[in-house]
């Protein structure tokens, strides 16, 4: 799945959304903030940090640092195509390309608020595409459950703030179906993103979103912060993981530009 | 020091570079692929990186997944403000307005191929700017020494492979003088980095870049990847750190945009 065809790193030379005049307007951060309460998934070691200076120094100048450290899949994160397709890109191997575009932002707000088990249907994408035009390639997919606000109060948010592998099956929170994924495959997306701790929904065994998307070469953005001060289309995505060798995923930092 | 009065979140406006059309051109990454050879100070714990999942599960699909620990400020990476300055910003309170604007990029390879512990004087700042023009507020400044491509032989690089406290007197590399510092605080940029381990030489005890940067808000980008692709003026720099809180910097993700 080539989508810059016309020269190896050239932007998306047909997505004329693209054009973004950042001389002006704002920047949003759709990123939580990466703390010892960051959400992990059940199975997963959070997130910890140490100090290892901090004051005056007999320098005579302050200094301070710390260390820390976590598993791939926590607070506001990429999943990279290789976490669940063999051989896929990894953290530092997905193009730069992908991560960087217009962004189309679906609200699923009233279906989550009704269903916290819900999954994105085709359905609702192609009502989404009815009111505001067919998603171009290249395109970063937001999907907005309305429910960054429970971030991170695990019980809210994701169903149980158990730890351990029992707690997975108490999981709930919405989720990307799987005939959603494969539309969004269908068209070219760069990549997709939602406030949820997975693209797949709380309950799901078979992680068929995952599976679809990713064995195409899309990547998933998780825990993204409240997008709810997106328009659905034009704003501009910028988001950069850290350049982990090989890694599955890891942590993400996510923005958005409004123009004026 | 408040450089974008007009709004809370507004970019830049009196900086007519930032406007930069992103529907064309190409982007190139400045950073260093993390990973357990990537470069730390002498002192500082390096990445590690453990594998927790890789393979076929009994759900029929692949899965891997990784955990990783490091210290703040090795591979490509931010030094926040707080490092150096106490009450500064931390990794999670930079603006994202210092992290993306205009690149200004200076070369100064045939200095510090001349002297390995060359630090780059408000002189070689000058020099640019009479030939490219007054670097803007909100600028990203560059410094290439030319040394990106050592990375990560240490003994090449930062003039020593050994580990521990008794390392650091060997350390050997260029930085940024003092009265450089202080001349780009004068210009209120946004940002400044390059690709030696320390904004600061290798040889510094008082690390007076450091302090002259941070004290007035202003982080640091070390261990920058080859920015020979960059013309000295018209490129556009996304850098975006890992949003941990309280952190002293972090592992950073430099992309920077080339018009076409
Ligand atoms: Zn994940
Ligand atoms: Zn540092």
């Amino acid at each position: 799945m080539i989508r810059y065809a016309l020269a190896a790193s050239a932007v998306c030379l047909a997505c004329p959304a693209l054009a973004q005049d950042l001389s002006t307007g704002t920047w949003i951060d759709l990123t939580h903030t990466l703390n010892e309460e960051a959400v992990f998934w059940p199975t997963a070691e959070m997130f910890e940090q140490e100090t290892v200076a901090e004051g005056e120094t007999e320098g005579g100048y302050y200094y301070s640092a710390y260390k820390f450290s976590a598993s791939e899949h926590g607070g506001t994160h990429l999943d990279a195509p290789i976490h669940f397709a063999e051989g896929g890109d990894s953290a530092d191997e997905v193009p730069i390309e992908r991560l960087i575009g217009p962004a189309f932002v679906i609200d699923v707000t009233a279906q989550a608020a009704e269903d916290v088990d819900y999954r994105v249907t085709a359905a609702d994408i192609e009502a989404f595409e009815a009111e505001h035009g067919e998603i171009p390639e290249g395109a970063i997919v937001l999907l907005n459950t309305g429910r960054a606000g429970l971030y991170p109060d695990r019980e809210q948010y994701m169903g149980t703030a158990a730890r351990g592998a029992d707690a997975v099956a108490d999981l709930h929170f919405p989720g990307l179906g799987e005939d959603g994924a494969a539309l969004l495959v269908e068209r070219g997306i760069g990549a997709v993103g939602l406030d949820t701790p997975s693209i797949d929904y709380g309950q799901s065994t078979d992680f068929a979103a995952h599976v679809e998307l990713m064995t195409n070469g899309i990547p998933a953005f998780e825990n993204v912060a409240d997008m709810s001060a997106l328009p659905p289309t034009g704003a501009f995505v910028v988001a950069l993981p850290v350049k982990m060798e090989g890694g599955s995923g890891g942590p993400l930092r996510i923005v958005a530009h409004l123009p004026e």
